[in-house]
């Protein structure tokens, strides 16, 4: 076990399978076959631009940071996990010493490392290296592809925690992507009330009712102002700032708002809203200490992550999970399966 | 005593004293003979425009909500304060048993009765009939003016509040109005190690500077982009959405932006920022709980209200006091003197 | 509709039924005709032995506060129930205006005035008149006993909130009386993976399990240290300062503590795991702004209230129904109904 | 620069100078010359009998734990401080990864590494080796003596934080130590409006009063109880169980106890008063993310600490440093100066 196969991107919609080294564990580092990475939004927009803002692909980059796997082996150091292991990937690892780290925000060190963010490669391959604490054992009820999709649930889990929902709250949730289909799922499993989805596509919100939105609002059909809904906490995950907006004007006194989508540059803030309710607005960017509930929600069934998985593909055909949405209006979540 | 004289509002730039029965308290109320009113630019707004959005002058209107006087009569119930008391007035009163009212945030009441808010009258006027609760003792330490003035340091306090600001706090205050210089004055008292305060009058940049702020940036001369400065929380008391907008972006990891000052609709929040750096954004309305920590500030001198006090005037000249600010530019806080 | 039947508690061990008026609605209370009232050890504390701490009752009195039933009159400023409404009863109602109240923390007030606490009359009666804003609709999903008994399912959501319970948490529940039970119930309900309840009696251990706890220890048998359990939340509804010391020492780091039971003066604790710990320990008081969660809670399933009724009596047995638990082993929870 | 004195303990009252290597710095440490360590409670609770509960000196051990000095070498990739810098020491370095360094609270960490605390050698010698993210530049307005002693003014910076002392806020201290000098001056500036400090030493008393407590009770004379004071917060700082019980009783509704002091194995709990009051009790252990804050509240005045500094004494010296408050009644604050 000397090389593995790695898909990396060349350049703008240029992807290749190419043998690399298999990456050596640092002495804290487990190395990690991995078993199911899921694709994200981030990924084809890497792919189909060579860009996210400021961060420029500008050299070979192997993308993927939904990872599921198995230790196979350990760094001198690395006592947390027995060989064999199937653990979940937190693919972003901190400077941990800065004061953003020190708080506890470590999701908002300057120096972090993140999978498939140039210039660190991400997991559509063979085999990564990892922190041994941000790999996390799984029990066998998560599956290899849930594992992965951890990811995307601690992206809810924590626009879940940022807008603290729980008990008794009433969600609106902006977008029914793989997002906002986990955000929901989640703000259930904390408590929440009432979960009312919007978007503009009638099988995702179907998707939504299915996995426990307690309403739905296609807004081709119905605007949202006219549904009367008043939420304590929006969730946004479409990344339309007008459809963001608009969410906002329906928050009620007290209540918070989280942007977790992404698009655009700014939005049109409704300050008066703003200001008469005294609404608490604020981004999510990643998460932090979000595995453990993750794997406690995933394996206990109250969120269901295998249910989003529309597609698989090999590690030959990532061309194919990075554009399955494009072709496919059924698609929701695709992932690749490196060993297959 | 059965008729006071009262400042009414009529109309657009129509104001006129008038004779009105004293009010009596009812049973929970103390009658307050005033000694000082502040004019805030929400009475200037009503009397230049005759209403402030959807709040609209449709009748008579007595404007004025920063009063401070003695009591000189108590209602059937009313023990809380002796006759003589010196008093500082808050303005409103809320429902009492709404969820908003229950949960602590009791400004946010839908059913709020306030001060020179139609149709509520206010205080430009000799007598002020108020829940006696909402009446709070000052000591000699506290002048009349600075007593009507302890209601613009609640919104400085309430400000700091919602922004967190504590010790070793680097804070940008952008407007050095009357409400830019108590916020500043409450951020140092706060704890805040830096405060920096922004304007484009140098005489407010001036008193900012000699009632505690650390810096002073006139942004006629010097973008705030350029000074490098990077806060944790900012106070936005200018109400120019543009002049928000370039602040926000100053503003460091998992910051606080407060949105104190009125003015525009909109405000182009930079997307971007907010999420990567997990900005928490709010807006205040008025205040709650704010008046026993205003009074221990003004108390122990840790802010200086008489310090603003630019322009005095008796009950028959309100016109003059709603228009210093546009007619003297080294006006900053006119009060009337309903006894004068 | 002149008079009513009440059960009045005349001396120690000493209720008669008594004729008594039927009370008149003030302007903003309903007149509740009441279903069913939940009996509590508290009441019969104060059937045994006249007194709580300094709580005396020194005439005639009242007993029963977890009170549901109909609204069949309105005061003249009543306006926010129809007549027939089926409702649940907060027995407390505050002063609204102290300190507590306006800091949102209610329960505090020290002008409480609280159901069947001296010398308060409680709801042991054919007809009680509360407050409109506290008393709170119920879907037909909630029964008449559980709706009387969302009073003690209120006690249990404010020890999770004290002692934020969240997704993820590992609870601690020592005492499975009804309120052990209840805050078992809700601390799943809050998203808890792990609930282990500790008692002496193996059929509320059993309940206990039924109801959603996801582990029981039976402390005559098993010493808790010795189970190896490692709580984030303690919630002690025991009562037993000694069974409370003990589980404090099993809490993790940065664990909370809630002591809701009541029993003892003292409770030796243990110090240096406090502070090695940083443990944080506080007590609860009744609640505050339960009653809305408690509803979606019980009208959803998450929580069984009814599942906790063991007896039932009518208005000429309430001594019967306070002494249930010392009869019957098997008692959890008895209830009498006023109008049967 | 081979080798350095050391001040060693080798048994109980059995300390010596040993020469000993001068350590080398890790890639990410420098090397600190030492110029001011102040002595600790727990530095002689160690030469006076050993062990500190579970922690066991069996072996030699440096002690000292408070201190600054200059950085004079640098580890091949520390790049925060240039050579020369002067610098405090944040004496613990905790392992960065585990679920209480990642939520912030590392001061929780079962693995930290603390100066002074078996095995881990201190300071009282020419020189030591930090992480260079603990080594904090200073000021030139911040003594040597006074950049140790930002380690006990740290754990006044944590006790305020964890009791949320802030504007208006009335504290009460108990006991008038090293530490609960500094806590005193902390409350100030933490905005709190009154601060009571308690003691038995008048002189201390009057020590606490210069530096800023508004009110001081010699509890020999005056009983706690008697005072008629109701604090917000309670800083206990005695260690002292049966103070810091009566202490809890005086103690508001929805206030806060901080258990900082040491001493004794259990507190006996007021449960009623915690219970009616929902009073809030922690402990502290340590301090996290307290540096920033201190530097700022000592370079600006706002604390003295040199005002606290007794004796000074050299590395030869150091029993007589350890010794000095059993010597000395007037004995606040002993210093060690390696380098003369």
């Amino acid at each position: 076990m000397k090389t593995m196969r790695a898909s990396v991107l060349r350049g703008v919609r240029d992807i290749a399978l190419e043998e690399r080294p298999v990456p050596k564990p640092g002495p804290r580092e487990v190395l990690v076959q991995v078993t199911s990475v899921g694709t994200c939004g981030s990924d084809t927009h890497y792919y189909e631009h060579g860009r996210i803002g400021s961060f420029v692909v500008d050299g070979p980059l192997v993308l993927g940071h939904e990872a599921g796997g198995v230790v196979v082996a350990r760094g001198s150091a690395a006592t947390r996990h027995a060989l064999g292991q199937r653990v979940a990937v937190e693919p972003g690892v901190p400077c941990f010493t800065c004061p953003q780290c020190r708080g506890g925000r470590y999701n908002l060190c300057p120096d972090m490392r993140f999978f498939a963010t140039p210039p660190i490669d991400g997991a559509f391959c063979e085999y990564v290296a990892v922190h041994e604490d941000f790999a996390y054992a799984v029990p066998d009820s998560i599956s290899d592809d849930a594992a992965g999709l951890l990811e995307p649930l601690s992206v809810g889990v924590w626009a879940c925690r940022r807008g603290r929902v729980g008990p008794g709250a009433r969600v609106l949730i902006t977008g029914a992507g793989p997002i906002g289909l986990v955000a929901a799922q989640t703000a259930r499993a904390f408590g929440a009330t009432e979960v009312v989805v919007t978007d503009v596509n009638p099988r995702r919100l179907a998707l939504a009712a299915e996995v426990g939105a307690t309403g739905t609002i296609d807004v081709r059909q119905t605007a949202l102002a006219s549904s009367g809904y008043v939420p304590d906490v929006l969730l946004e995950c479409s990344g339309v700032p007008s459809a963001a907006a608009e969410a906002i004007r329906t928050v009620g006194r007290a209540g918070r708002v989280v942007l977790v989508g992404m698009g655009g540059d700014e939005l049109a803030l409704p300050l008066s809203h703003v200001q008469n309710f005294e609404i608490e607005l604020t981004g999510t960017f990643r998460y932090a200490n979000t595995w453990p509930t993750a794997i406690d929600l995933a394996a206990s069934g109250a969120v269901d992550l295998d249910r989003l998985v529309t597609h698989r593909f090999g590690l030959a055909d990532v061309e194919q999970a990075l554009t399955a949405s494009a072709r496919d209006e059924a698609a929701v979540k695709a992932v690749v399966r490196p060993q297959e």
